[in-house]
């Protein structure tokens, strides 16, 4: 063997992977997504990590991420190489899933999908080549009750409400209102302007008012107009006031406040500083033609945003001939996780799952084994040490790994069973039938 | 729209994908998977789908299956295009982790791992391009303890017993024994008549035996000796007895048996029909050095492998220059899932994880609304329908979907809740503060 050339074991950039003590917290934040997702009844489908090529580059702008799959010798009459690529994000593959079996579902089709996904990226902060998404979408054959463009962020609400990530702002606008504002406003090309207006975060009202000037044809006071608009923010009626005091006219306009109003009306009992209407949010992706989403770390502003989605008229319509509207949120769940593993805000605790470990007197495995079967049978997450070894051995494979309790079998007969609290030091008497770990 | 080219939504030959209703019991299984590790102390890793393909050919024999990545433009001067592969099994990745990780890991290290892995293989029944595996392996600097060859296929025992896959039996053997025997025979190459004997349930006893005389030289004694070991199989220690009746004398044969022997004696409390040794198991990888491990359905025996595994000397030495032996078994919880899906044994039901759909009166979405809220924050998965509605719609819509149980809010001031179970029809006065749905 120590002739043989070594394969490094290093990692390949943008494709985080984590420690034990980490994958098990991020582990239990999916299950308690999952949890809250299904809460709401949203059902959980899983689609291959491949699509059709033709599928994926509909999308022509981000054509260049799409990771095509290759047979490293493949056999030409019988293979797909080069003609599939990994998914980039979780909308295509579940447009092609809505068609495919369109006849098999019931709609409104409420449904989660918490999958990785790849993009052939530069990595950097933020952006990874490997990550997991965690999409909820409402699909409805013609039209999609306004209801849910109210529920998704409310479901999202809870599920980083509940998994304390620190403060967050979950920021939300609609399109109608920003295209009949334009338009009102007497804006040759809303649709331009509002791509501007998107990126005001990063460059600042200076940068914009120039760009909406000379890339658009805007003048002074339709800039002024559109950075006021921009400014209006809240969780209350006061936002669409505001809106109506700039005195814009426009039926567009009136239909997108209405329902800006209607989610705000319905998301009132969430804390303001949570979630709130911001009328400064675009979301650049030209499919959005109502409400949109933006979530973002309060500490981290610069930060990528934590999630994000809308409302769209027709995504799968490049699969089937009819409408199929749908509204839908994207929680980033490793660009969230990774960040604030990096800034050292998860709690990292055990590196195993184990509550007990069950130490073997002398060499009595079997005996050992037997108290292990009867908590696993009560459901308690228990390993055998291994073998016979001096008890201090075992007990620092206990303390190594972060196993909470210990459990000593009677070392003679007529001995009662003792357990170890490893966190207090504590030693009381047990029984094996009865004993269970103090809640945590 | 009309004139736009459609793009098929159509399936991708060996990436499978289910509905919801049996996507619902695939995660309920996976969820039971991960349970059964974590109460015998398995800690789960993810690794990322790709690994450098330098890593993933070190097994040659499958190189021609690895699925190489490419992205649509690369940028020549950054990016890996050529360089990853998609994992082909969840071996290499453990063997990269654990190298690359190695002073950040506890020893023994018992970790599980459940993931998507890809071949880019012809599709036929029970081999897919995309399929999901659950493995545990136990691995450790210089040597493992026998202990671990009899947990791992105890905790799959457990595994599939639980999920009810219908009749089926994990047969384990010892490559020592076999080698050790067909040494002791004389025979010159006991590899080679290993990965012969490996075929017999695949071809038979004549055909074994006419590869055994001419392609390893074997004489008619020697044939009929291993054929008569072949047929040795069972539960208690009978087994060994047998093994030792056939008269060969070697060193290693002892050292196999007596591993062998331990084996079975750990697991004798299990249901023999259900677990036990089978002399006949060989498995081809060159890589196993002691027990091995192989289950199959009963019911499909010509059905592949369900779950397989060995001992191995030093799998991550390909990344590290030290000794780090193990032992793993890998569940293939897709072919096992696919076909019981296809032979009608999943008992499919309802199309969404929810509950509840509480109904809404009138227009009164608000009052549905603090039900579900209530119902909610008691556990509970509820919907509530979407909009104003006539009762017989929002039945059929719960009905469609399979959700058990209809909430119809007071239609007027001082009149009671009502809950009706759909399945017995049955109506009844309840509270949105005390009300549980029947355990089922």
């Amino acid at each position: 063997m120590s002739g043989e050339r070594l394969t490094q074991a290093t990692p390949i950039s943008g494709f985080p992977e984590w420690l034990p003590e980490a994958r098990l917290i991020e582990a239990h934040w999916t299950d308690r997504i999952r949890s809250t997702f299904e809460r709401y009844g949203f059902t959980p489908i899983e689609t291959p990590a491949v699509e059709l090529l033709d599928a994926l580059l509909k999308k022509g702008e981000t054509s260049q991420e799409v990771y095509t799959l290759q047979r490293l010798q493949a056999a030409p009459e019988e293979d797909l190489s080069g003609k599939i690529g990994l998914h980039f994000d979780l909308t295509v593959p579940f447009a092609r899933y809505v068609a495919q079996h369109f006849n098999d579902l019931n709609f409104p089709f409420k449904r989660y999908q918490i999958q990785k996904v790849w993009r052939g990226e530069r990595p950097q902060e933020g952006r990874y080549r490997e990550f997991t998404q965690c999409d909820i979408d409402v699909i409805n054959p013609d039209q999609v009750p306004l209801y849910f463009d109210a529920e998704l962020p409310r479901t999202v609400h809870d599920i980083l409400a509940d998994l304390e990530i620190g403060p967050f702002v979950i920021e939300f606008n609609n399109r109608k209102v920003l295209e009949g504002f334009y338009r009102g406003l007497g804006v040759a090309d809303p649709i331009a302007a509002i791509r501007i207006m998107d990126k005001i975060d990063k460059i600042g009202p200076v940068e914009i008012e120039r760009l909406l000037v000379r890339e658009v044809g805007l003048i002074g006071d339709q800039v002024k107009s559109c950075l006021l608009l921009a400014e209006i923010h809240g969780s209350d009626s006061s936002v669409v006031e505001a809106v109506r005091a700039l005195g814009v006219q426009d039926d567009l306009l009136d239909e997108g406040l209405d329902e800006l109003g209607y989610v705000i009306g319905e998301l009132a009992d969430l804390p303001a500083d949570r979630i709130q209407a911001n009328l400064s949010i675009a979301r650049g992706l030209d499919y959005y033609t109502g409400t949109v989403y933006e979530g973002k770390f309060l500490e981290f502003p610069t930060y990528g945003s934590i999630c994000s989605g809308g409302r769209y008229e027709n995504l799968a319509g490049t699969f089937i001939r009819r409408s199929l509207p749908g509204v839908g949120i994207s929680i980033g769940l490793t660009r969230i996780f990774a960040k604030l593993l990096k800034e050292g805000r998860i709690p990292l605790g055990p590196k195993c799952p184990t509550t007990v470990l069950v130490v073997v007197q002398g060499e009595d495995l079997a005996g050992s084994n037997r108290i292990a079967a009867a908590l696993r049978g009560r459901g308690i997450n228990t390993e055998v040490f291994h073998q016979g070894a001096k008890i201090g051995k075992q007990l620092r494979y206990a303390s190594g790994k972060g196993i909470p309790y210990v459990w000593f079998p009677p070392f003679q007969k007529g001995h009662p069973h003792e357990v170890k609290d490893m966190t207090s030091g504590e030693q009381a008497e047990v029984s094996p039938d009865s004993w269970l770990p103090s809640a945590s």
